[in-house]
């Protein structure tokens, strides 16, 4: 297939941030194209972005709608192979809904829908549709990450009994002193636009999807604490959340969105029988690996001892850091075979592909429903999805 | 008062690990010397440590019962002027009674007893006796320590919101392999000598006591579970605890001895409105302190911005690191205070000593008897102490 | 200027390294597209090269001559606005001559050219052609180096005292083991593909430029001491330099491409009567500002606190870490800058660009030489470019 | 041999830093004890000193000649096992000659003597003495520091290639405001005390002894480029050294005391063809290692695949920090072996002692007058010793 994919946009007009970052992650290969968009409901600022991509007028929308179908009706060698969707949760179903019944594929910011109902419904959308859907939980887009899920599945860590994962950050604390502040996504604390839960939503859910993308491991049941610290606000901006696993591995699940000082500090540690890793986002490149009776190692990307899972979504030597945008754009390049081989009628592959599907979107919201359950309950014992 | 303290030990014989700790913290100012001791109950054993120690062997005891009696009845200047206890946790109580009732100040390793009910009782003996006794809750020695409390003390950091206090060992993990190994303190397994709890009773004991001098709040209620995954014990070598501090501070608290590759991996993070410190016990010369519009900001002790909190117990310039034994040593330092004033007929100072107490004791006591409480009630809210 | 810019490319086919960095730098911020290439001498090598970048085939050329020639023959709105020179260092000048006398602007990798005298020569190319000429001194692309040059001009570190810059490598230290591994660049090894130095030329030249970028200083002299410890080599694989700077300040360079272990370990420190900085550009992000009497302070990427010169060069919000490619496509940026100015008639800004020029080059090639020169002289004091 | 040595003093009157150290690192582990002293030339404050650490006021003196003459003269029961030697550099010999001669173990502080020449006599004075003489080099009495020199001599970094030692301090840069200030030891800086070397005597030794332990290697030549950057003063307060070691390695020693906002931070990187190690003085319980095709390791202090050279002075379980002090203690104790053996008849081992002796102290003296010499001669090659 010997051109670049043709992506559309839905939603990262001017002044969003994760628009910007899917557009970085689509062109960092040079083998996806921007070609459409409806970067905005307002469509002065719709077509303002346009113009900083340098797109065809005709194809810059101001209704998904309307995208959805004009696109679909273009010819084949014209019309996007695949729509980014990076607008508000509450729109992520109706959106990805219209681009997939309209035969286009879909790569899609998470969390996956407003609501588990919401998304539960929406599984069956995507596979009546026969087409890719890939949400963007970037996280296991690194390589790093790739090879501490490998090492867990060699058995090098024996059996499993514990994962830690914590998501703290500190921007909404600017909020006790100013209310308008520490809003870079305001609409996240508005449970019209986010859904039930703003901080276990918004990065809770990476936490745990990443502790599922390591271990493999679902969640059992759940005891949550949720609080909303900053004062006039409907939703959490903190949860801490005891975890028991499959397996009787047991777990801590925390994230934050009020922790002074802390940028994205997402990091896992997973215990087993003969060892443990420890990976942290903020130093993707490395992975510790400490084991009972051997001295600790830092495995670092780019090594011939990577294994192929790292290996194969590394663009550069050991030594020289690859990051945020590069991981980001490995969700794109998986997500890309999988939307090459639909067009040329080759999906799904049986051996399968490695990005985040909308059944990790399903569990997503399993988790953060039954996290605010739980909470409300007291911190009762939940179980996601039930 | 013109010479160094007389100090008498209770345990700590040959092959004991706790006993040759405190001996070097008293040792390393020269303000204290080490002239009796009932090393172990075993004749042979104390006899020859006391000979490693160049001891008077008349001094040296098999009972600790004939060591209050005798000691207390040798000349004023002859007399050891305190003892300290590093026996198994269910003789702290007895083994400090007995000494306390001779008229001999006492410094007792932690927990403080047993049991929590046997906690509470000695709370009297300890008062009526008028005599010091000091906790070694070691870690609180540390100089960062103090200036994290200092810097809590002193608003900097707004209101405080959440505190994550975690202590992951990984030693007893080699037990899965070899039941015989991972056995360090093999008595900690038993409950005839530990008490309710092994994890929660040895370290997680030491992570609330932490979080409790640095910021001075107490526990409300907490949800514990604890799990024993070693086949075969009978008491928990993990815990997880979510935690209600007063002020509404929220709070995690965890411990574990199976966190493989772990070492002492004790650390601390104290979150306020307006900035919040992290302190890691395996790097224990630097505290960072983290602001929500300031560059992050790496204290180190020994510097002239210090506070006096720090800088008081501190021996070395900056650069030349201090560490655990120091640390401890500055426990023995403070009640070393309290037990000249003793001597002197000066104690209790109004302005009172930094050394933990027999309430912070307590306190741990109920923060262990709460969680096994909790867990054993799967996981539901419970109050310490009540 | 609506419209993405149009790159070519000389070098940079399957297999080769910089040249794929140099296109993701180009493709990160969707303002350049690659439409023809020279890629490979081999013929057949570029064709299936240009193939992998899906171009016209009628775009992709065999000979950098010929490229030059047709591109600069096509029409204005179809030809190539600049061209990225990812060759052989002795071919860096001959192409950039080619192409910038056909009036094609140019960005080139580093080292400027294969000799001193080369470069000298090359300086009045340049100015005659009126374009843009851009050298890849990638380092200096990090937001946070621009926030150390920044800092060290806003005088808070005081005056200047000393400069330790080092870049160790370690992965030719498998040619000890067997003579064709650690070739990762083996034309580098040739004296007559690489010119007279392998590693001063290769790394050396990049820790010398950042030393100079952050201060502005210049090299008044220095006493090198080149090493070849694999056997059978012709040129340097190892470098340590003694450095006299204007003003007084003294410095260390060194690097390695033997020290085995290390990756791209690329650190500066830069030492002033009040302060100092360090920056290790395998943890890029972080700015370590130390004083003298002042809790040590690291500066991060993408904060409020950042200046201009860094938060202008960021895409992504504190947390979510850069690398890079990032830094890379930063040089593309202000090289596009420039470029985008050439082509509206507005080259050059009176305030000038944030890009190595073919200055910084002959600095390059004066220090390399000079570093050689003292190495053959024993280590005697050379001025570069005497 | 069941007792604690005795020990005396001089020089650490009330007010001096390495007295301090000296006395905490002999009474750590409880098997010596501090029994007389002359701790100032100035009779009261040797007196107060005296009284601080609770002597006899009868073996407090005000001269050092005196209390060799009378400590000799006292009974074998009562009089000193060895002195410590803690005075400035220029009495180092001196006061080292009137205890040996007295038939008195020394142990002394480094470095050796005032001079090469001085040092180079005393040699004789120790070897005919037949007593012991330990030199503090303290940083060889880390832990991992001799782990690391067993790495070194066990081949498993292959065939050594470079070795570079680092000690840059920050503290005198404070005396660029304030002449007064940065004097934290002001007879350092006067030529009549320190010798003709302040950075590098003081510190500079340091870094080369450190490089010497680890590897055994002797440096043949070097070239120093020594600067006196705070006005007003005589001898260097920095120092940048290339260095050729035996065997064709080759190395860098720096040494600064003007590296605003450095503390203590002495760091060694030695690599060999196979693998690298690095440590740094500041985290002394781990030590890098560095392989070519390996995951990097952290090997940490306490662990059971430590070898028995670190294994054997260790004092604390893994993960509980172990520092400055415990380190400055193992000189302490392998010195006290000696004395033991030395009073029993059996001086010296065939086997030998792990402390720096004499001859380190000679070759450190080399050092230091070469790195002189060279510097003024330009950074001329100059040899230790010749």
């Amino acid at each position: 297939m010997n051109r670049k994919l043709r992506m559309g946009m839905v939603g990262g007009g001017r002044g969003a941030f994760i628009g910007g970052v899917h557009r970085m992650a689509a062109n960092l290969d040079g083998k996806i194209e921007l070609v459409a968009g409806c970067f905005s409901s307002d469509p002065e600022k719709s077509r303002l972005s346009g113009e900083d991509f340098y797109l065809d007028p005709s194809r810059v929308y101001t209704s998904y709608e309307e995208m959805a179908q004009k696109e679909a009706a273009l010819p084949a060698d014209q019309r996007i192979d695949f729509v980014s969707i990076v607008v508000r949760n509450n729109l992520h179903v109706p959106v990805a809904t219209a681009f997939l019944n309209a035969g286009i594929n879909v790569i899609c910011d998470k969390p996956l829908a407003f609501s588990l109902a919401e998304a539960k419904g929406f599984v069956d959308v995507v596979k009546k549709s026969g087409k890719v859907f890939a949400l963007t939980h970037n996280y296991t887009g690194y390589p790093m990450v790739k090879e501490a899920r490998a090492i867990v599945k060699s058995g090098k860590l024996g059996k499993l009994l514990k994962i830690v994962a914590e998501y703290p950050q500190g921007y909404a604390a600017s909020a006790f002193k100013d209310a308008a502040d520490g809003a870079i996504s305001n609409w996240r604390m508005d449970p019209n636009t986010s859904g039930v839960s703003n901080c276990i939503g918004d990065i809770g859910t990476h936490a745990e999807n990443l502790a599922r993308y390591i271990t493999g491991l679902e969640i059992v049941e759940l005891a949550a604490e949720l609080t909303t610290f900053i004062p006039g606000r409907h939703l959490d901006d903190d949860g801490n959340i005891l975890v028991r696993y499959e397996n009787g591995v047991k777990g801590i699940i925390y994230a934050s969105q009020v922790s002074s000082g802390d940028e994205n500090n997402l990091n896992i540690r997973v215990y087993g029988t003969e060892g443990s890793i420890e990976w942290h986002q903020e130093h993707p490149n490395e992975l510790v690996v400490k084991w009972l009776d051997k001295p600790r190692e830092t495995w670092r990307r780019g090594n011939t001892y990577n294994g192929p899972e790292a290996g194969g979504v590394t663009r550069l030597p050991f030594g020289h850091p690859e990051a945020f945008i590069e991981a980001f754009a490995n969700v794109y390049l998986a997500a890309s075979e999988a939307i090459r081989d639909e067009i040329q009628g080759k999906f799904p592959r049986p051996e399968g592909y490695d990005f985040p599907t909308v059944d990790d979107g399903v569990a997503g919201m399993a988790f953060i429903e039954a996290a605010v359950a739980s909470s409300k309950n007291n911190a009762a014992w939940t179980k996601p999805g039930a």
